[in-house]
């Protein structure tokens, strides 16, 4: 299945009709198998399955490491590619209610925005004190995302998130129809090489919510960027954990969230 | 809680760094409690959360009716508002395993948009033929949906939710960080005068993924116009459900992803 779906449709501009073939973002559901039972469906835009699979189950939790997972692959015979088998490395034992599980679920004091960054502070790697990056690194970023986004441009309906290297060199970048998805690939897709994945920036296309700050946050990213807004609770796990969150990464400026001692004031 | 919390932001633009309070959004956990067991966790931006209890129930598939739902209230002397406690009717039993259930999981012809597709029609409510509306119609409702939005101006962080009558009267607008909580919010807040909802016309801010095209599908909503892009499996939903789907619609145009007869040729 494609990232792209070609479908006819109608549109009026200035009270002209017209009908043309049109590029829509494919939206379709993804199954994970362990051991031949299903334990999740994604709904995601197909493309990279393998790094999604591999991401999701590192920053929800469900693995450790990289190294428990033993393979990612599409069912066999399955009458589509929407299914995939997840097997644990040899000795490794994944337990199924991880899928079920919710890191915000309750806790004795209470539901709030403090036991959410309690619940993630368990499972977050220490983030790494650097890097340090100048302004102008962080202001070339935006265009640079754009620059390999290859369906936006056609659909209008994707998420994008790269990787950047303290150098603000694209390491990878991967789009979704749903932005935390785009994050899960492109964690995934280097989750192969290192982990925790080091001095690195996370780019979104789009806003900071505490979901997104939280794949970081687990992954061991330092800093966090978005083209638009921060949600209240990313920039307060950004806080309490020692991540950059900025917001607004746009034309000649952006917000910082929380600093953390990464953004260079010159 | 409030839906805007202020923070210290470092600001830089055109190389001139600046420390201002800045308006986030909050986003914050809320508890579903059913029988005093914790259920489900939503992060949402506080305000109207009965509203968005009342809508997730039904649009989730928790309930079939408004009429099974008894009650919506915070847990008394809970520490924090973030606690609800959801009691059905008299008479009625709510299954605990409903809140696990995932609508789009496997069916035996293999995991595809379709079986996705065939999960949404079983749950969803026939939606009536009408309305028509004019092109006019549509292309004022972007306006009429911003001028309501309260938070997003301060914010730029909030998805906006509106449900319009057949003449373009705003019925009901809520906003949330999470656009799917949004939709929820308005489908809850009318939920209690009729439902289904009838010939009116769901407006959202942003994209229309699969998963807001359902929502509406679940409360017969039978229009539903997005300011950005549409994805594949919505425009396949609405068109094997016979909803309206508009995606673009802004300034002067918009797109007809499937059109069921409602939108006028003139």
């Amino acid at each position: 299945m494609d990232a792209i779906s070609r479908r006819k449709v109608r549109k009026t501009q200035g009270g002209v009709w017209s009908e043309l073939e049109d590029d829509l973002v494919t939206e379709a559901p993804l199954e994970i198998r362990l051991g031949g039972t299903p334990l999740a469906v994604l709904m995601r835009t197909p493309g990279d399955d393998e790094d999604l699979i591999r991401g999701f189950v590192l920053t929800e939790g469900i693995v450790l490491s990289p190294s428990e997972v033993g393979s990612v692959a599409p069912v066999p015979q399955a009458p589509d590619d929407n299914r995939w088998e997840l097997r644990p490395a040899d000795g490794v034992e994944i337990d199924p209610a991880q899928f079920q599980r919710n890191m915000y679920t309750t806790s004795s004091c209470g539901v709030c925005g403090k036991a959410s960054i309690d619940a993630v502070r368990v499972a977050a790697l220490k983030p790494p004190s650097g890097p340090q990056v100048a302004i102008e690194l962080l202001l070339a970023l935006p265009q640079r995302l754009r620059d390999v986004q290859r369906a936006f441009e056609t659909t209008g309906g994707l998420h994008g998130a790269a990787l950047f290297d303290d150098q603000g060199k694209l390491l990878a970048v991967r789009e979704d129809v749903g932005r935390h998805n785009a994050v899960d690939k492109v964690i995934g897709a280097l989750s192969q090489q290192a982990w925790p994945l080091g001095e690195l920036i996370l780019m979104v296309s789009g806003r900071i919510s505490f979901e997104i700050a939280q794949k970081a946050a687990v992954a061991g990213v330092p800093i966090v960027c978005g083209v638009s807004a921060a949600s209240s609770l990313a920039a307060e796990l950004g806080e309490e954990l020692g991540l950059t969150v900025v917001g607004f990464l746009r034309d000649d400026g952006f917000n910082v969230y929380t600093d953390a001692g990464r953004v260079g004031t010159v």
